[in-house]
């Protein structure tokens, strides 16, 4: 899906075929995110002034890459937990044993639909860790980056968590529900929190901590 | 740019040239927030349902592609008004002369690499209330997208806010400056909170008001 230009992946996602929908999308602005960590890393490593540092940044820039690389495999792992889905809603309820068919179907393809989602939800989590360290070790005159950066995971995050619950709502497994949404909500949590409190810092290091 | 693939976009955007950067990022996710809405739309159009908001709904829709090609044309605005700027620092500033001619470029520089990201945060806070439309008149089937779109624009008027307060730090004309961070400051004090309550309103449509 990535390989068509970047210009018709926003024409596909914007019509009404189930995929991309808003967890493939999700994933893949998470892995925009990252990349505006690893061009900070790239603008810094080389530069004298940050010389006592470059190791550990072409560190964080392996890691990364690593996120990407995972953030992309997602974007085509949601699209085919979300087609069986989709499909569904198609399916006959005419009698009992169609009824009790979809039903079943339906709660099948529910569970990779919401473990997909949640897994994009858990590599946000983990680019927002990198992007902390983009932040405290990149070059100043790049710093704006890091701060998209961050506000990119955290919207990714975001779209990954409601992608989780409107498919957890329907969801007859109530154990597997429950955990499901325990570990999204924690994730949640920290990393809306740290992502804003690395945005905030980010902002008062351009602005010298004015406010606008 | 966006004729390049869409994984290519993001190797660009980790590379060190210094274009796409995090402002053209931002207006590319912008149009990504603003296709999940037009997908609502199309999800929407055409069901018995919705027939009493379906002539809203295509107003909606058109609206909304107008704003998706406006951010499209701004990934191309901002990497016109970007290089410049990024050229500025290798100018040599051994003589008087030079550092004038060089702090003159840079000043000019500096006027477009701060007016696009400010257009951007415009365009994103046009795109939060369409998508504030969609959230009443869609679809409740996909309502998840709208939530994800919101937080994507949200995303892209941060990014763009930062591409301008980076800019603005160095600008001599205060009186311009003022003006600028001024417009930016109450557009992001706005429609962030309205971005918020947007996406609130669909989670909790979601899941009925629980919290997650």
């Amino acid at each position: 899906m990535l390989e068509s230009s970047a210009k018709d992946f926003v024409s596909a996602l914007s019509s009404k075929e189930p995929i991309p929908g808003g967890g493939g999308a999700s994933a893949y602005v998470g892995s925009m995110g990252m990349a505006l960590g690893v061009m900070v890393g790239n603008l810094t490593v080389g530069k004298k002034k940050y010389a006592d540092v470059e190791a550990e940044v072409k560190i964080l820039m392996e890691k990364s890459e690593k996120v990407i690389a995972r953030f992309q495999s997602l974007v085509a792992e949601d699209a085919a937990a979300f087609y069986p889905l989709s499909q569904v809603y198609g399916m006959p309820k005419n009698t009992e044993e169609e009824i009790q068919r979809k039903e079943e179907t339906l709660q099948k393809a529910l569970v990779n639909a919401t473990l997909v989602p949640l897994e994009i939800a858990r590599c946000c989590a983990e680019g927002i860790d990198l992007q902390e360290e983009f932040a405290q070790k990149g070059t100043r005159i790049a710093i704006s980056d890091v701060g998209v950066g961050v506000a990119f995971l955290k919207a990714a995050l975001e779209g990954a968590k409601l992608n989780v619950l409107i498919n957890t709502q329907i969801m007859k497994d109530q154990e597997f529900k429950h955990r499901i949404e325990t570990e999204l909500a924690d994730l949640c949590t920290v990393y809306t929190a740290k992502a804003d409190r690395i945005f905030a810092e980010v902002q008062n290091s351009i602005t010298g901590g004015k406010s606008s």
